[in-house]
């Protein structure tokens, strides 16, 4: 399909294809939603500032929800980039997990609590598209699990299953991760240094965990 | 006040005092959150039970949400109880935390997801009264501290911050004891089972960390 090609870089003069329809789309229902909020904007909003009518917007998006999911899966996968990059980052398998802990408590930080709105499109799309989080929990996990796997089998980490202890990673950096815990978090008042601090802790329990094995 | 009294029984013959009016109020109110749901209750409904003006109720309490506030905490107690009796069971340090993270999944499972009513309810309170609810938090972050400050002086656990590592408990087990995320394990069609073992493995991790210790 010709509209889900998405802007890339020529790679003889480093000049960027137009983008598509479909992306031009998500781009300014993504600006409109972090300045007016998920709720408040209608699809009428979205064809106005492109200067089109809403009958082509739904030849693109069934609904603004099927817009939602376009931008948050965008979204999950800039979020998983980094987490690539984390993972695959310099290191001691335990200091790449840690890496890539930070990476997600700082980037929930950053997407979900300073940009509200941002927050708000993604608690719709747990409740709506569980499809695309779904999605992203497994390339995490997969991600985790590699990592994982590769200290166990230096010896840096103790013999062990790698996806039942990449699902516990999942679970001791939920609080982090998690947009509602962190929602919660900051709501509550616990400041960023001590979120962090607690993050670490935490982190350094499992890590004493894997290195000495749960068998 | 008098009106804080709770129902207790009579040492001598075994007879209950009868309950305060505040108490009456609070179970009506209770019972009527869990068939009506908490939202669609109102305050004239449980004067109508309880044969008694609405004006009445507002002199033992100034809103439906201090009422609330009150069955939450009631709740919330319970819930406590329970923890006491797996943090003084029988067996090793290891066992307790265990049998204390298998009491907050099991009964947030009956409390928060069996019950959907109640799970609204404290929903609610989670929102208007984070005062309990941090209560409640501290409370348990004592017993856990006082269970794993334990296990560092019987050797079972290598030594350190019992407070920290109490903390790190309450966010390694938060999956399982956090209503909203019961709630959408449950959702999501994670069985009661495969939450069960993935708690367990979790667990393992840290109890593993613990022995070993981070410092």
């Amino acid at each position: 399909m010709i509209d889900v090609i998405h802007q890339k870089q020529n790679a003889v003069d480093g000049s960027t294809v137009p983008a598509t329809t479909r992306d031009r789309i998500a781009d300014t229902a993504e600006r409109l939603f972090r300045s007016m909020g998920y709720q408040k904007t209608a699809v009428a909003d979205i064809a106005r500032e492109l200067g089109m009518s809403p009958a082509n917007i739904y030849r693109f998006f069934p609904s603004k929800s099927a817009i939602n999911e376009a931008i948050t899966e965008r979204l999950l996968t800039a979020l998983f980039q980094g987490a690539e990059a984390a993972a695959s980052s310099e290191g001691t398998a335990a200091s790449r997990l840690a890496a890539m802990a930070e990476h997600f408590r700082a980037s929930s930080i950053a997407l979900f609590f300073n940009e509200k709105r941002m927050h708000d499109m993604v608690s719709a799309a747990i409740s709506e598209h569980w499809g695309v989080i779904a999605g992203y929990i497994d390339r995490f996990h997969g991600l985790t699990e590699s990592v994982i796997r590769a200290g166990m089998e230096s010896g840096e980490f103790a013999d062990g299953d790698a996806a039942a202890a990449a699902m516990a990673f999942k679970q001791v950096t939920l609080a982090w991760h998690h947009p509602m815990m962190v929602e919660e978090c900051m709501r509550i008042g616990e400041g960023e240094e001590v979120m962090r601090a607690q993050m670490q802790t935490t982190l350094a329990y499992f890590i004493a965990g894997l290195k000495r094995g749960i068998r």
